[in-house]
């Protein structure tokens, strides 16, 4: 009898449920310059304002608006040049009445200047007069300071990832050392009496350790660092040192293999007998990915995954990538529309009373329709997933999915 | 007058059809850990079949399937239990009629058996029978030699991108040396004598470099290797000099700022005396990025971005990256569901003639729908960057968009 029968199946809402039990990794301090993609462990205010002073947000001339006010192509006015605002620079005289000084965009404005007239609109005349063609207002093309950023403001909160326009944003704050978040480091252990290195030529009925190295570039697409502990023989003692091994050093650790119902089995003991080990979750109702099982060793997670590495791989998008964005700090909700597509099912899907299915979809635009072509074939075979784009799921307690039914297509990494 | 006048603005798709003078960077070889993400340099044709062997794709009974035919629960079939394959053996013995091996997932079938019952479909009596209560079909529940990649069967082209399940599908054959392109090295070049290193206390008048790290992690984001070349002031020799030194070691050169008239003009004519130097685009029918500036100086692109922070992420992200693509081998489309979602938009939003506008939008989900909140502001501010997930795109010779329409945002990196 297996002891996934003593286990009742949950659902994936509620695995994801049992995930804030992990606390985020610890932090550390990075340059700005290696700060993308990174998360803030502690949220950032602005130390100053953004600008620091009044600028030209366009090429022109800098006014004082009321002295524009009427001016138009078939009544200008005209006003005088006193001078020009370097880049850069600290414009030495104020703005009188009826003056105009040439401002670059950029440029800091003058004392007494509330404008900038766009070059476009005017014409300069020999006599240092100017002409401008188009009357503006108060405030009109410049930036006022703290318009971008007010001081004191929180920039961004705690769990942010920092995207390129946010680093952006730090650097005119000269915000260059950032408490982030470290990268969590994921140990990645495959299991099994068939399979062998990816370097070594199989036997017969051998096959090779293709997920160690799927499942680490699912963990460098989620921001985590992944190191390979190897492949173990179906033995108690052997799986039991290594697990203790790396989950001493790893953030998480993921387990692959043990698809058959003894080697399932075998993993479930030798979890059961680490120190301060509880099983959370034995059987998921997800296909593929029923025998996936997570454990808590302590504060730390333990993710089991199925053998077949396509199996594996839409584990870890749907249960793994969660986890590790928890484990990461990251605050914000996973964010639907940063990662699916709506398309229209080209076929119809059925479904399975009791769990949520999984199908793989390939994307195809014809004229102004995006349609998903479900990629079907057995969750041993790899090559479905390499020719899809992304996961459809066909939702608990449904009859399925018909042709031309809008579904959200969680797309994987480019 | 400036320089500017003398060029045509071209549209954005007159400048993406410029790219494909510029020739894609070298090859190198990378170790599969590596390839993550990397850009295939040759076509790749599987050495061998996946899997190698006829393998059991569930843990049951490796039978002749004929043997089952008409067993139903009603009337289970018995059959004789001759053995079982261990999990990476080969199996000693071929199977006779009516007899059926034990066999775990990822086994390998014997001699004579042509499908796997389901294990939860049969029952083991003491005498070594076996009550099989479901009847299977040639070929079921079991892989078939080749049936996920058949030997020299192209896996992948020239141009590819790896991802984690087509990592997964080379560790399965054993292909652990790849022949990727190099990750294309682009300098990045700051100008305007207003500008001040992000370390520095700026003056009045001065403002940090922004846009070396916000387009470094842009850089980054489209799999390129960024370098820094520092802040140059608006002097024809010392960017002349900086300009040739960094051709002679990037791939690709981004200069920003230079977003007055001036500086703009002195860009431009310091690239015209550059050797080999071809001006190819001048001024984009695009905003922000109308002063956009394409060069050629030998093979090598030299790309010209506006100095406002916000302004130079938008032609980044708009004709910085499909450069940036087309230089690291590509040859993959820009898939449009890679990186567009489909939303509706939440209120009117004016067109220009001549131009397309590029509009920052924040995504919020409100029920079923998912809006597209403009964040407008001058294209000087960083904040509405920030606050925002991606860009909308009115057309060029159209009046806008409307409340409710439904458009395509094009997202940012996450």
């Amino acid at each position: 009898m297996s002891t996934l029968e003593f286990f009742r199946l949950q659902t994936r809402e509620e695995v994801l449920a049992l995930y804030p039990r992990f606390p985020a990794v610890g932090a550390e301090e990075v340059h700005l310059a290696e700060a993308y993609g990174r998360v803030l462990a502690a949220a950032l205010p602005a130390p100053e304002a953004v600008p620091a002073f009044p600028r030209a947000s366009m090429d022109g001339y800098a006014v004082r608006a009321a002295d524009t006010f009427g001016a138009s192509p078939g009544l200008p006015q005209y006003l005088q040049i006193v001078g020009e605002v370097a880049m850069g620079a600290v414009p030495e005289q104020s703005l009188g009445p009826m003056a105009v000084m040439r401002a670059a965009t950029g440029a800091m404005l003058p004392p007494g200047a509330d404008a900038v007239v766009m070059l476009e609109y005017t014409a300069e005349h020999p006599d240092q007069t100017l002409e401008v063609r188009r009357a503006v207002a108060p405030g009109e093309n410049i930036l006022q300071p703290g318009e971008d950023v007010g001081p004191g403001e929180t920039l961004f909160p705690r769990g942010k990832r920092l995207r390129p326009q946010d680093i952006g944003l730090l650097a005119a704050l000269g915000i260059i050392t950032l408490t982030v978040y470290r990268q969590p480091r994921v140990a990645i252990i495959s299991s099994g009496d068939e399979i062998v290195s990816v370097s070594e030529k199989p036997g017969p009925a051998q096959v090779r350790d293709a997920n160690a190295y799927l499942l680490a570039a699912q963990v460098e697409e989620g921001g985590g660092l992944p190191s390979h502990w190897g492949i173990v023989p179906d033995d108690f003692q052997a799986l039991k040192n290594v697990l203790a091994s790396s989950l001493a050093e790893a953030d998480l650790v993921l387990i692959s293999g043990g698809s058959s119902v003894g080697a399932r089995d075998l993993t479930l003991k030798v979890i059961q007998d680490l120190p301060g080990a509880a099983i959370l979750v034995h059987g998921v109702a997800i296909r593929p990915g029923k025998p996936t099982i997570l454990a808590a060793i302590g504060e730390k997670p333990l993710l089991g995954l199925p053998g077949h590495p396509a199996s594996a791989a839409i584990v870890m998008q749907v249960l793994g990538q969660p986890l590790l964005a928890r484990l990461s700090g990251l605050s914000e909700t996973y964010l639907p529309w940063g990662s699916t597509v709506t398309a229209r099912l080209s076929r119809n899907l059925a479904g399975a009373s009791g769990r949520e299915d999984f199908v793989r979809v390939r994307l195809r635009q014809e004229g102004e329709i995006l349609w998903a072509d479900p990629v079907l074939g057995p969750s041993a075979l790899l090559s479905p997933m390499v020719k899809s784009q992304g996961l459809v799921m066909i939702p608990l307690g449904t009859e399925g999915l018909n042709h031309g039914d809008p579904v959200a297509v969680q797309l994987f990494g480019r």
